[in-house]
């Protein structure tokens, strides 16, 4: 159970497994990254050496997390019961697996948990990650956009970012009024998003929005802000439901005075 | 100097300041954390212990980040030149100080550092934090929403999540092909999002967007959506414009056929 009365029961269906952990101060610290951002299901796959009083001694307050860590021999054991199970790489081109930043794969998980499915979120070995074995077990990759000339993130800092964006999918969640269930719906995708920003461009030529200036500014600006927000498949409907009003409205001033606003192609 | 040359320079202005770092431990695993960032400048306020050979073994390929850090005697020396200065506080009710999620620090990090200035954010001491004295040298506070029951970040996992936010907010920066400099800009204040929401309500009225639908729900969704954006300034000034366009050919419609579409207050 998530220690944290404001956490919806959907935390408890993400488990975060490390595989294959040679450093056992590493598997303490990941149950501390979980414990302090509302997680609490650690799995463990043939750690080297496991229990071992480093991990106690490096998970400060999280020993319940350790405790209850359940220990398999193989990846395909730890997640057999789960419906997404994404693999964190520093680069997934080994294998031909979608790959999503750390905020969108938040999303995602935070979707499928609240649908009531098991979610499994995997890290690998420090030096050498997860082998192309394991990563094939995955249905997709979250890749942390480290330094390419210095990405050699701590298994523990990696544990603890991904963490860190879970906590912040469900706090939106929570603070929406919903639970998590209806929070971050499934993230949109490239597709989904080109059709929006082509229709917002061409909404903002029909209101009148450029006025003789350079349309790719605005344009640019916009492609930003939504980018960024990590837009899910129902809010794109919703932008384009009121695209499409706005665009009929415009239609209908034209239409009704052709002559002093004409319609722009 | 930034190792990764995908990073504006922008970055060079940023300083994460470690304030009596008991471990030296700590040191170096905020220094890797850094690096993996792409951030480089690490400087230090009477830390316990350093030099120190546990800095150097954590800091694992990030020496350099090390070898480099200045060392004061005083938080007030290590920021004296700087024009932001942000606290991490696990709560900042001791003083009266604007608090920030990571991801609104980081845009206004990024904002402030783009236009040139000297930014600091600064992390205290790992059971204390930072003392009245030192949180009055701060600008606002930053605030990592952890478990409330367990909120006890490691040091360097508390610098890894900010480190990260900034990297995301560099990458978003280069993304959208600009500088660092008219990337993120200052956060648009509550007030002034509360306007723009306003003004939003108002336009989905003018376009006839509910139909007879209730209209909280899909301005919860969208407060949600935007909410989380961390909109800035001009951003909202963008989005405005756009709505008051809407609006405007709204109004063109409804006036040129009264009768069919009746005005909606």
């Amino acid at each position: 159970m998530a220690a944290d009365p404001s956490i919806d029961s959907a935390a408890n269906r993400i488990r975060i497994v490390l595989v294959g952990t040679q450093h056992p101060g590493n598997i303490g610290s990941a149950a501390r990254a979980l414990k302090t951002m509302g997680l609490s299901r650690l799995v463990l796959v043939a750690p080297e050496r496991f229990p071992h009083i480093e991990a106690h001694a490096l998970a400060a307050g999280a020993d319940d997390v350790l405790a209850a860590a359940p220990v398999f021999a193989t990846l395909a054991e730890a997640v057999a019961d789960c419906r997404l199970v994404l693999g964190c790489t520093a680069r997934s081109r080994r294998v031909a697996l979608e790959e999503h930043l750390p905020r969108a794969a938040a999303a995602l998980v935070m979707a499928r948990a609240g649908e009531g499915a098991e979610v499994a979120l995997v890290f690998g070995r420090e030096r050498t990650g997860l082998t192309n074995d394991e990563l094939q077990l995955c249905h997709a990759a979250v890749h942390i956009p480290a330094n390419p000339e210095y990405s050699s993130l701590n298994l523990a800092a990696a544990v603890q970012v991904l963490a860190y964006e879970l906590r912040m999918a469900m706090l939106e969640a929570g603070e929406a009024g919903g639970v998590a269930t209806s929070a971050a719906g499934e993230p949109a995708s490239h597709a989904q998003l080109e059709g929006f920003f082509a229709q917002l461009a061409d909404t903002l030529d029909a209101i009148d929005f450029h006025k003789g200036r350079a349309p790719e500014s605005a344009m640019r600006k916009l492609r930003r802000l939504f980018l960024r927000t990590a837009l899910d498949v129902r809010e794109v409907r919703l932008l384009r439901g009121i695209l499409a009003d706005a665009q009929r409205m415009a239609r209908l001033a034209v239409a009704r005075a052709p002559g002093e606003a004409p319609p722009r192609s």
